[in-house]
Parts: structure tokens; C-alpha cells; sequence
């Protein structure tokens, strides 16, 4: 039961900004916190390639909501997707219920864009939750598979042809894990289908990849890639997309797989908020991440626009995780110093830097003035992802699964886990094969 | 190429005896062996209700049958359904290609039979495969959640009901389970619900439960269930069944969530088949276990209905792991035997023993004279299972989870994987709530 004095904080998703608010508002005096999110844990979606791509489990980068919130009494978890916010009423609703609240915090993230085009998700998945991550997998290692005992050609060739749309982190680290994975780890296991002569494609609408990076870093992430087998294709745009492949310029790459890490929008509740957007879709934000006529409601991560003045232009926080997890503590923490009578300050974004993995011991890191390429980075990748994996038994686990693969340059969970069959509206439906590639 | 005095023998299907039969007959001179799974891996069975309870991950109790088979060079995976057997002209038909054998050995398993009523499935799945197991987790997971939110308490109930029909070993094992984990390990994390008053219902048609066993440890299994909140009700047929629960006698169980672990029947291959079969659908063979007209073809594991002469009465192997592990053994043997010119002789199954776990630190065990119960039935099963895991990988990871969950009396993979959408023909569904439960 609510007290008089207390103020209830419903945060809306447990990714990086709700579980970070979440946690700063644990145990706090005369604060209720009620976090609702539509599934039952967190993800720590940096990694998430690495399950599509069968070196992590599921649930090494997972940690249920529930279970990790159960240590603060002031903590509610509710497993629901909230359908309505009602500003002028501050209340939100989910299934019919609504919950009031004296301070809302949205941070729901983003979900994938095809630039109006929605047909293509069906041929070009994205990696945004954990079953985007295992149907990846279950496509690249049916697509061997089937390469395997194609006796045409020219259908062996489609199947051994991936093709990754988008040149940010995430397209990087798959279109390289692919190569690896394909030429140093299954090659061997195949004896009809030479896997040496897999074929990733990687395609770029800018004219460089990874372009939050400096130049330098681009430029080293491409020769990599390039050294690991991967086409990188710069200022070409993707699309149409069938089942048949891809048209990118005059060209028809003719792939079995395709991969979409370009695009992303925020969620779908942005839109049925009646607010101030950015052209992106994001809600702008003040400098304290509120919204402008409603000073309790905060809007963080992927969803909020957030302004950082420099010297000559106006720009936008990116989508990254230390900013959610930096906005999520920030706003937690204005909450808290409100109401002990403190007044608001506006966020400051420290970014110690970024970075991304390419390959075995292959990695590009950016901090500040330094700059660090090869294993070095890679070394300093895998010490930064494992400090920042929450519950420490999914860091021991991950530390272990990394060991095990590079020293016996295996991958771990090589299933192909099919849906066969699925009950829709009361009947049975077989999952065809064709309509499941 | 296949040479003249070269012999192809055809395995169907990884499980158990396929998996030990093509172990035994790799890198053997004169022969090809051609494996053909409709998976890609090899399910160590035994474990995989911790699958269903979130305490072990589908990975750790797998192998990708291709790697692990690449060390052979005689060996070939196949990753196909097998939908024909031509008897007469020696050859098996898959996604119309044809291939032909000098020797077979069928061995595709068993499936959940609903003693006729295949729509009670939607209710109560059954417990064979990793999607399965996966589904089951869901369930049992939402279930809680659903609870936690429900204000009605007739309805609360319900959702924590569970209801697992057969009182074989997976029955056993789900239904202390569930109870231990809704009692002793999530309990703390729901504030509404509470789930110290989960009710879980074993519903056995025999007049004791673990019917394979020396009474007196069926007797000690029942009075360990109970003791950990098990209803155990003897008996007793379960059906009709429906999605609000089901009828047990006069009675009318409202359960949210029902798993079936009751019958078996041979695969669907089985049915095809023109051969004499025992009324359980199991394909009758001889005590080499060739089929009596076609001596070069062998029926292995839970398809076959194998005859062991005791002194007054005749009967049949059960469907157990190490009954068909020693089958592809022997039969892998005849085979090298009958090539270098020596005659068949008849298999001999060697019981070491049976053994089933019922909770932390209980289980029971029998081999020959020896009865265990208790802590030391526990860790016996502990050090069985970790032994007969396929890949040192996988026994170090398993190792390692029970080692954790058994300090942290805490579980692992908790968490809920919804299938929000499928492709289906084309079009996308939408897999709503209802249809999903």
C-alpha cells in the first residue's frame, strides 16, 4: 500500500536506462518503484551477435527482472506491455489495468526500420531480442546445412551467401563472425559444401563503416574485414529484398541469408504519445530528459532525443548503451533530490569511449585521444563486456565460453532449434520448410 | 566414391542407439556410414526436463552431430527427415532423393502418444525435444507471472496448479521439480502471489508410481514427492483434457498449465513400415535384432519391440537410454563381425541399474541388489549422468551449473521466450495470447 508521502516511479522497460533508474531507486526511502516491461528479463544486447552466432547462450546474457529486483522491498516487477500513456492524467494502462504515477520514466528502446518497406522483415531478420538471435542461427546454419547436400551449383553458391545490411557495430560483428565461423571453425565438418568459399557481404549506405568511430579506426575495420573474407560495399543502399536476395545498385546478390542491422525507430508507444518528435521519430527531451510540458514524465535510451550543444552545430546523443545506463542513473537520481528539496541539473553525457569486435583477437577501440586496433582492443573489449554483464554468474559463464572457444576455436551452441509446429487461434499449424527459411 | 567391396551401412536417426552405432563404426576399413537426422544434434534425453525447469541450457546437453562425427572420415551426416523405407530394393527415400544401404539400422525414437486424442497436445505438451522443452519452460514461467498480477483467487489458482499426467521417471522428475522451485527458489521473488501454495498433482493409471522400479523405492519416491507438496493421486486416468484443466475421475482438476508424460509410440517412419509389429506399434525383431525377412535391417531403441525370455513369461525391453545405447553398440559390432566372416549371435542386454531424480539431494537408485535413496541416491545420479554426457564441454558446464544451483538454491535460464510472430505461407501471424498458453 501506497503512504501518503510516497511517490510512486513506474519505469516503462528494463533495458539499459529502466534497469539502471531501477537500480539507483532501490531501498530509497518513501519512493515505490514499479517497473514494467513486456518480457521477464534484461538483455545485454551488446553480445546478443554472440548468440545468433552460437558462441553464448540465451541466458549467459540475460538476467530475469524478478529475481534480480526481489533484493529492494520498494521494487515492483510486472511483466506486461503498456499499451497507453495518459499524460494529463498521469496514469498508464496495460491489459486494461491502469497504474497512476507521480513520476513516469519511458524507456521502452527501439526496434528495427525498413524505410517503410515491413515485407522485408520476413527476408532479413534483426537482432534485437533473443528470438531474433536464435532464428539468425537457425538460418546460417540451415543455409550450411542445405548448401551441403545442393548438388546445383549455383544454388550451393546462394546458400553459401550472407549477405549483412547496415555498417554499424552490430552489422560489423556479425558479417566478421560469419566469415570465421564459416572459414576456421565449420569448415571442416562439411564435406561436400567448401565453406572456405563462403561468401559475406556487407553493405553500407555511407561511405564507411562504423562511422561513429574516428576515420582511422573505419578505415582499419574494413581491411580486417576484408583480410577475413567479407565484401564491404560502401554508399550503396540495399533493397528491394526477396527470398531470392537483394538488389544493391545495378547488382542482384543472390543470398539465401540476409541480416538487417540498419535502420531502427523507437518503439511502438512513441507513437501513440502525443508529444513533440524529432524527424528520427525520438521524443525530444529538456536537458533534464523530461518532456517540456510535463516535467515528471522523463523519456530515456533509443527513444529520447536529447540535445548536446557543441560549438558550432545541435546534436543528438546516439543510440548506445552507456548513455541509456548514464540517462537511467541521472534521472533516478534527479527524482531523488527533488524530493529532498534539491532542484533539477541537466544531463551531461561522459562518453569513455566505444568500441567493436571484428574477429578472433580482431577489435577496434576509440577513448578519448587513444586509439587502439588488433588484439589490444580486442583484449580490452572482452575486459569492458565483462564488467558490464550484470549477475556475476553470467560473467564467470561468459569468461568461460570465450576461454573454451579460443582456445579450441570452436563455437558452442551449434543447434538448429525448429519451430515445427505452433498452435494458432486452436489449430495446429506445421511450420513448412519454405515458409520458414 | 564408394567402392566395390566397400559396404554403406544407413543409420536413421542420432538418438541414443544411432549415436553409439555410428561411434562404434567410425574409421572402420570397408565401410561408409551415412547418419540422416532430421536434427542437427544429438539430445542427451535424460536431462532435458532440467531444460524444461530452467536449470540447464539446450546447449549443454547436446552435440552438433556434424562436428562431433567430422573426426570419422567414413562418416556423412545427413540433416533430413527420412518419409520412406523400400525394403525390397534397399534403399531409403528423403525429400525425394534416394539412398541406397547394404545394411539399415532404424532407430528414429519414439513419440508422445494421447492414447488417440491428439488435440489434448495444444494442453499438455509432451517432454522429447529441446522446442518442447523450451515450450514448457514458457508456460510454467508465465503461469507464476500471470498469478502474481491475478487479483481473482479462484483464477490465481489456477495458475498455480500443475498437473503432470504419468508417473514414469520425466513425470517424477517434472513434478518435484516445479514443486521445489515454485517453493524454495521463486517463492521470494513474487509479493502477491504466493507461491508456497503451488499445488502440483502427479497423475498416475498404475497402482504405483515409477513402475520400472523395486516397489519399495517407488513407495520412497512417493513419500519424497509428497514431502516436497506433491499431490500424488494412483490410479487414476487423466482426460478429457482442456485448457481450463482436467478431469481426473469425478474430479475436475483447474490447472493452467498440464504436461503430459505419460504414453509413447514409435515415430512416425514406424507406421510406414510393413512389418509385423507388437500391439504398441514397436516393430517386432529378432534376437539379433534384424527384421526376420530382412536380415541386413535392424530396428534399435524405442522402435523396437525386443524379446527377453525370463523363466515363466515372455517379455519386451523397455524404452530406456542404455538399452539402446547397447543395442547400436551390438548391432556396429555384428556388423564388423559379419564382414570379416563370423556369425551373429543374439543381443544381451546387461541392466546396471535404474535411477531417478526427485529433488535437491533426493533421488533413488536400484542396480541389482543395491537400493539407494536419499542424499547418496542423489549423488550417484549426479556423477551416472555427468559420465554418460556426451562432450567433455558439456560435462564441465553441467558440472558447473549444478555445482551453482545447488549452493545459490537458485536456477539459471529463467527466462520466458515468446514467439511474437511466425511466417506462415507468407503472412505474418501474430501469436496472440490466448492461442499461445
Amino acid at each position: 500500500m501506497k503512504k501518503a508521502q510516497e511517490k510512486r516511479v513506474v519505469v516503462i522497460g528494463g533495458g539499459f536506462a529502466g534497469f539502471s533508474a531501477v537500480k539507483t531507486l532501490g531501498n530509497c526511502k518513501g519512493i515505490l518503484v514499479t517497473l514494467v516491461d513486456r518480457r521477464n528479463h534484461h538483455l545485454f544486447q551488446p553480445l546478443l551477435y554472440q548468440v545468433a552466432m552460437a558462441g553464448l547462450n540465451p541466458s549467459e546474457i540475460s538476467v530475469p527482472l524478478r529475481s534480480y529486483f526481489s533484493r529492494y522491498k520498494n521494487v515492483d516487477v510486472l511483466m506486461a506491455e503498456v499499451s497507453q500513456v495518459d499524460l494529463e492524467n498521469k496514469k498508464i494502462n496495460f491489459d486494461n489495468e491502469w497504474l497512476s504515477y507521480d513520476y513516469l520514466l519511458i524507456a521502452c528502446g527501439s526496434k528495427h526500420f525498413y524505410f517503410g518497406n515491413d515485407e522485408w522483415e520476413e527476408y532479413a531478420p534483426g537482432l534485437k531480442t533473443i528470438e531474433q538471435a536464435t532464428e539468425i542461427r537457425r538460418r546460417i546454419l540451415l543455409a550450411f546445412e542445405l548448401a551441403e547436400r545442393e548438388k546445383d551449383q549455383k544454388k550451393r553458391e546462394q546458400y553459401l551467401t550472407f549477405v549483412v545490411v547496415g555498417g554499424g557495430p552490430t552489422g560489423v560483428e556479425m558479417a566478421g563472425a560469419i566469415s570465421e565461423m564459416a572459414r576456421n571453425t565449420l569448415y571442416k565438418d562439411y564435406k561436400n559444401a567448401n565453406l572456405k568459399k563462403t561468401c559475406v557481404v556487407l553493405i553500407e549506405a555511407g561511405s564507411r563503416i562504423l562511422n561513429a568511430f574516428p576515420e582511422k579506426l573505419s578505415d582499419r575495420a574494413k581491411s580486417d574485414l576484408e583480410d577475413m573474407g567479407v565484401e564491404v560495399l560502401l554508399n550503396q543502399r540495399a533493397g528491394p529484398l526477396s527470398k531470392h536476395g537483394v538488389k544493391v545498385g545495378d547488382r542482384f546478390l543472390h543470398a539465401h541469408t540476409i541480416i538487417w542491422a540498419a535502420g531502427v525507430k523507437p518503439s511502438q508507444l512513441t507513437e501513440s504519445i502525443d508529444v513533440q518528435k524529432h524527424t528520427d521519430g525520438r521524443i525530444l527531451v529538456g536537458g533534464d530528459l523530461s518532456l517540456p510540458k510535463n516535467p515528471n514524465v522523463f523519456v530515456l535510451g533509443d527513444q529520447a532525443a536529447c540535445c548536446v550543444d557543441k560549438k558550432d552545430e545541435k546534436e543528438f546523443l546516439p543510440a548506445l548503451a552507456p548513455v541509456a545506463i548514464q540517462q537511467g542513473r541521472f534521472v533516478a537520481r534527479l527524482i531523488k533530490n527533488e524530493m529532498s528539496g534539491k532542484s533539477r541539473s541537466s544531463f551531461r553525457y561522459v562518453n569513455k569511449g566505444i568500441m567493436v569486435t571484428i574477429g578472433r583477437s580482431r577489435a577496434v577501440a576509440s577513448s578519448g585521444p587513444i586509439q587502439l586496433t588488433g588484439f589490444l582492443a580486442w583484449l580490452a573489449w572482452v575486459f569492458v563486456h565483462i564488467t558490464y554483464l550484470v549477475r556475476f554468474k553470467n560473467k564467470v559463464f561468459v569468461l568461460l565460453q570465450w576461454i573454451w572457444a579460443y582456445f579450441s576455436f570452436g563455437k558452442g551452441a551449434r543447434l538448429i532449434i525448429h519451430k515445427t509446429w505452433r498452435f494458432y487461434s486452436g489449430k495446429k499449424i506445421p511450420i513448412s520448410k519454405n515458409s520458414d527459411l
